[in-house]
């Protein structure tokens, strides 16, 4: 819906301020990296801000964290803090849009209920909205990424975990509880069927994820079975396979193996053109060809594209202003009629 | 869209006759049966028709056989054929909503791009919609049965296949290439994940959908095991699990297994609140409990709602009423401008 009205700006204005006029901050709240970034009324990129979550966990401290970066921004970029007309906020969980609540997260040492919105509109006195970072991610790729122009896709971020954004009919669709894309728990041949503990990864992203890749290849490790060390990163893993080792290339077979089964429910049931990987696991070369190559013996649907993220680390941050850009040209007049 | 515009006739009605005035038919077309029902426009059912697609398996014998149904029903409940503003038909099979083709069928001796919309109103002088069988279903059940009113939920038809109808945001989603909800080839733990060869079942249906179910007695059944006969149907052997015969009952809770574990991936992805069974064996009582039981084992998915078809065998028929309902209020001034 907001990027149908953005398509149409002027049916979503309701200011005397031209679209083009003032700036907007995506954020992206990251488990380890506060990351923001200044766009103008186009989404081009004035000026970026890095900070640690790694001492500000609680809500109020990354809020206060935010607020100064804001401050560096506006600073570095040379405009006035009047000219900032909405942000966007990425939250590492699940987040109710409408209400601006994040309702869960495992990182951040587990958020439960923050009014994320409130807050950020309370600190910064403009209008914002937060969402789940892989729908952001989601929505970023759609704007300017590899999912550009496509009407309905699905994101699938892997890094320590998985989780996707669903896109359909040209916006994220996020489900009743907005929980949609919640792949982590998807049951696959080759994963376990036992229902997960509560705080538990998922059975997908327990083979799958970052961590579960790793373990599995701590339990498989040992010294007549490869050469490599015992201590590696799934991405390290994938590196080892690319150079020949046989564990990393059974790892990587069967990891592939499972991806693929996921990518294919998932196209089964919607049916969409393309499939988006990201996440510095699912970004890995060595595994996306895996996935292809295992994805090609179900030739009945050879239609579907797999792609990798071409935004990166920047997909969040990228959606986050499209979706702040949206709430400046929609709610920019908050407190006037419409 | 159909359905929001039928919600509101007037805004898509061009012509003179009130919303009120006139008739439609739905066309239900199976594999063994055609049945047709006249309504009037408030979707109520004046006559009804069956016929056997057992002879007319062509595209042809099968529009001939719905003229003559069509002439039938309106000479039973008095109508002038001038009254007959549309007509809507499902069909067993993938199928172009917007082009108005039947792609493929597996019943019916295989259709392969049939025009059947051009076909139907040739023959009866009237506008027509096609879609497949269980995206009218899920439109009939949401519409007058167990998914009345809810915006988002999938409809999963167990007969001798499977097959489901997604249905977001308060109407069908069809999907890219219209195969969405095509499940029946879903990957879950217990099914085989070798790829299926060209026009063999799915991965999921060859476990659980009817004929699967009867193949897996087959292949374990032993007179030491069961007291059973050898040959029986898949409700025949959910009514012998009722009855408490141990084979049965083993067969029984592995296909409520699998079909749990389908319907937690799907719940998973689109974070629906319902599921709606439907077809001869997913409407079975027995299989429907044990499906609730495994599925109560995911705590974390338990606002998920599963609900049986309160329509039964005519849910696809109240779908294709429906859908004749909309193209008539759409549609009934094709020539006219617009």
């Amino acid at each position: 819906m907001k990027q149908d009205q953005t398509e149409n700006p002027e049916t979503s204005h309701h200011e005397t301020i031209a679209p083009s006029e003032g700036y907007v901050v995506g954020i992206d709240i990251g488990g380890t990296n506060l990351r923001l970034a200044l766009a103008d009324m186009t989404g081009r990129i004035l000026a970026r801000q890095v900070s640690s979550t790694a001492e500000s966990k609680s809500a109020d401290a990354v809020i206060s964290d935010i607020q100064h970066c804001v401050d560096k921004l506006m600073r570095e970029a040379s405009v006035p803090r009047s000219e900032l007309r909405a942000v966007a906020a990425a939250a590492p969980g699940i987040t109710d849009v409408g209400a601006g609540i994040v309702i869960a997260t495992s990182y951040l040492r587990g958020w439960h209920d923050v009014p994320l919105q409130n807050m950020l509109e309370s600190s910064l006195g403009v209008p914002a909205i937060v969402d789940n970072d892989v729908n952001m991610a989601a929505v970023g790729e759609r704007w300017t990424g590899s999912g550009k122009g496509v009407r309905d896709f699905v994101f699938i971020a892997i890094g320590t975990g998985i989780g996707a954004g669903v896109v359909l009919n040209g916006a994220p669709f996020r489900g009743m509880q907005w929980a949609a894309g919640e792949i982590g728990y998807m049951l696959v041949p080759g994963v376990s069927s036992e229902p997960a503990g509560p705080g538990a990864p998922g059975a997908l992203e327990s083979m799958i994820g970052g961590e579960g890749i790793r373990e599995t290849w701590l339990h498989k490790w040992s010294p007549e079975k490869t050469s490599l060390p015992r201590e590696l990163t799934a991405t390290m893993i994938f590196d080892g396979a690319h150079a020949g080792d046989p564990l990393a290339q059974a790892i990587l077979h069967d990891s592939a193996q499972i991806l693929s089964y996921a990518i294919y429910n998932i196209s089964l049931l919607l049916n969409c053109p393309l499939i988006v990987l990201g996440g510095g696991v699912g970004t890995h070369p060595v595994f996306y060809e895996a996935t292809q190559r295992a994805l090609e013996q179900r030739r009945s649907h050879s239609r579907l594209q797999v792609s990798r993220s071409t935004l990166g680390v920047d997909a969040q941050l990228m959606g986050a202003i499209r979706l702040a850009l949206d709430t400046a040209l929609s709610r920019s007049s908050v407190s006037a009629p419409v």
